[in-house]
């Protein structure tokens, strides 16, 4: 699809500098636009792309004054920056624009599906599993019985959601996500092999949630997994057995967190974080990548690094001075010689 | 389904007390059970909520006093604990009961089929693969040539397990997990290009196995990657090439054993340990959280901890005073102070 | 297939020792050699297992001096490594040669199917989707709309690759990985709550990249998230939007790269390194397993280590005395207490 300048300033409230009519099918940033693309100045640093760019359309602040002759034509607005971002969403939502069920897909005679939904082919949808209004469930997707996805929901390729598991509204889960998986549950016999305990509880996941691709939340022993609205979860994330993610919560790619450890609100997880069992962590927590947390966190809105974990700046000052731990080393040897020659009664240089 | 306690009562060979013809259709933990739910009291630390719950069935150990009035009807049996795990298992046992191939599936002509197995739609069983009786193969399974799969084996939703591969008998693999993608081997060339060095070994998973969500378990590049009995393998996991893993040995989410890698037996790994390539790890080691292992550990049942690794103790010990080790910087820079004035014959304070 | 020893040696241009028309229908180690196996012998350190080894048939070089009788047939080449590694890619080759288009598959009628493909049942080829010709779509794959697929592509079962998203020729791409799912983009509100950030750019892999089972790359936020030409990337791994792989670099299992960070040609990234976000990594870099990388790397083909890094050598000395860290503190507190009594006019022992 093509618009004009004229089209995209009028859906924006802004006012066009230079050709109306010149057409863009694509967004760019300012350093890369190229003839048909559009893009925007926001941040005064990049202002020299501005007289450079091949971009048709930029779009630019109201106040913005030019200190030199420009190509592109310009849409004016009040904010630049986020009157981009409604182009951005408003192209992603013509992208991924589906409808309708497509064949050879699996559909159980029990399952009830909402009004407007897309069912991409090779889908499969379990007994007595409900797929709410103008929900999105792309190919290859697996929904077992008794599910309960929302409405508005987006289940990308490949995602697998087991059995009695419940989604709230606007959640979207990446390609290759596993819902509800059997928690890593074994008894251990006198013998040293194990029994398996079953895995009969569910993961609930709340509204306008976010699971990266090919992450991981296992099913409760008993009772349920949750993930409070809002949270956003990364690729490769590992959510273990009767954990409880706060609401707004972030865990970025590869974090772990282990079986029945609560995670407060509007904590920050970073990469790789690895979270030891049955603890809780308080809300506004911060953790940064790589740390290791192996007791409960009380103290609310603190930051914390290290593995194990220690106070954010303890932990820097700590790693700054390991580097240089063989030469401490060193020295106490030295200081060890020169005491005992002052002991010696020979302090004399 | 429904149950009454009468039911339930002589399916454990209980003696009921309190109503026996009330009903319930699932199971809950004792703090949190409703109308309609079935739980158990063995932890005395659990007592209290015996007199509060709403759970309209509770099991509890022949020998209880009760110490006050009790809503539920009781069931009293020898060990409440594994009672109520014998429920568990039944309860899921019914969940998972499917049978039947669903269509569309691809089952290849010469592709050999067991009796009383379920296998999903849009399961694919390829040229001259064998699935035993009472296996469950859920929809948008991928199992390749000459595959060999036991009997009573479970492969859940998006399994791909790869040409060649060999399970045995009672083996569990979750959703998305990836058995015998080709081991990561490349051949550097003189100009720092690489060539690929074809993987044309397997993976043998024994008996008793399970493996998690998501995990990758690559092909030997010749012989087998070989997974012994009753190993217990949980989400996110890398095994690669021409690993060893014993049996009954247990490695939690997140961990990575790098190829040619022998774990002995009942070894415990726990979550995001890595471990490097061409080691040998002793039978019953346990490795805590994170560690890293860059060196085969030949003493058997010993605890290590840290990266790279050390005693448990020694890890522990030396983590705690890393925290202060700045504080110890300083000190030896203050005492370096006082043995110069010492030596320049100023002892005095 | 059975192959005779004479058949083998033409191919190898090689000379028959023994019976030339025994047959063999495998490869093996020579180690673990059977009857109707063909193995090799270049390493001396093996040459115990030429006499004892039940292999039908062994590849040596030419200059090679018997010791002692051998049962199996001899091929005699110049160089048997490199022979044996071209009858494990022709084994490969054949092993893998699949075509034709398996059906239930879905085509869109708008997609473009280039020659003597194979593209597996249940696999999903999107609208305007291009596939090159000799390119192999397995089982249970998705590519969406607009993805381009060059020539002599493999991608293995459930690989999905998102919208827009662009494949060279000879990529290889495992099973359950994940190409083109959104970058982890947020705007905090001030109430703590998060706006998705819209996602519109897409993934473009060169030539000759090999990516591993279950690992997820992510689209660019705009432009491209892109892996250059011959790049290895393994297993987990975890590459977030708007990142870099520069060419020939290789990447080890669970690693993770952080958004929009740019590696350079031919690094070295071990097992579960993880590198923060907007960093730039120099050519020739090598980082080993675990390091956690802060901060951009401009110094061109060193080697690093540990979290926080540091220069690789410095790591293994600093942490080589961590675990003495507490008997140093211990002295330290000697020390303090002679220092004091030398001090206080009390030097003697």
């Amino acid at each position: 699809m093509q618009f004009t300048a004229q089209e995209i300033s009028l859906l924006l409230n802004g006012t066009v500098e230079g050709d109306a009519f010149v057409k863009v099918d694509r967004l760019a940033k300012i350093e890369e636009g190229d003839t048909g693309s559009l893009t925007f100045l926001a941040n005064p640093k990049y202002e020299q792309f501005l007289y450079t760019t091949n971009a048709s359309i930029v779009i630019v602040n109201n106040d913005l004054q030019l200190t030199a002759p420009v190509k592109a034509t310009l849409i004016r607005v009040e904010n630049a920056y986020s009157a981009f971002t409604v182009l951005l969403e408003k192209y992603n939502t013509v992208k991924l624009n589906k409808q309708g069920v497509e064949q050879p897909s699996f559909i159980h005679p029990t399952a009830q599906i909402g009004e407007n939904v897309y069912i991409g082919a090779f889908a499969y949808i379990g007994p007595n599993a409900k797929v709410g209004n103008y929900s999105k469930i792309y190919p290859n997707t697996y929904i077992a019985d008794n599910v309960t996805v929302g409405n508005n929901v987006t289940l990308f390729a490949g995602v697998k959601i087991y059995f009695d598991c419940v989604l709230g509204d606007n959640v979207v889960i990446h390609a290759g996500a596993v819902i509800g998986s059997d928690g890593f549950g074994f008894a251990p016999n006198p013998d040293g092999t194990y029994n398996k305990i079953s895995q009969i509880g569910n993961v609930i996941i709340e509204d306008d949630v976010e699971v990266g691709a090919n992450t991981a939340i296992d099913r409760a022993t008993m009772g349920s997994t949750i993930i409070r609205k809002g949270a956003k979860i990364d690729n490769l994330v590992q959510i273990a057995h009767n954990v409880e993610i706060g609401a707004h919560t972030v865990i970025a790619g590869q974090a772990g967190i282990s079986g029945s450890t609560k995670i407060g609100e509007k904590v920050l997880i970073a990469g790789q974080v690895g979270i030891a069992g049955h603890l809780n962590i308080a809300n506004g927590t911060q953790l940064s990548a790589q740390a290791g947390i192996n007791s409960s966190i009380s103290e609310e809105g603190k930051a914390w690094g290290g593995s194990p974990y220690m106070p954010y700046k303890d932990y820097l000052r700590a790693h700054s001075k390991l580097r240089k731990l063989p030469d401490l080393d060193k020295k106490v040897y030295e200081l060890e010689k020169l005491i005992e020659e002052l002991r010696n009664g020979n302090p004399a240089k």
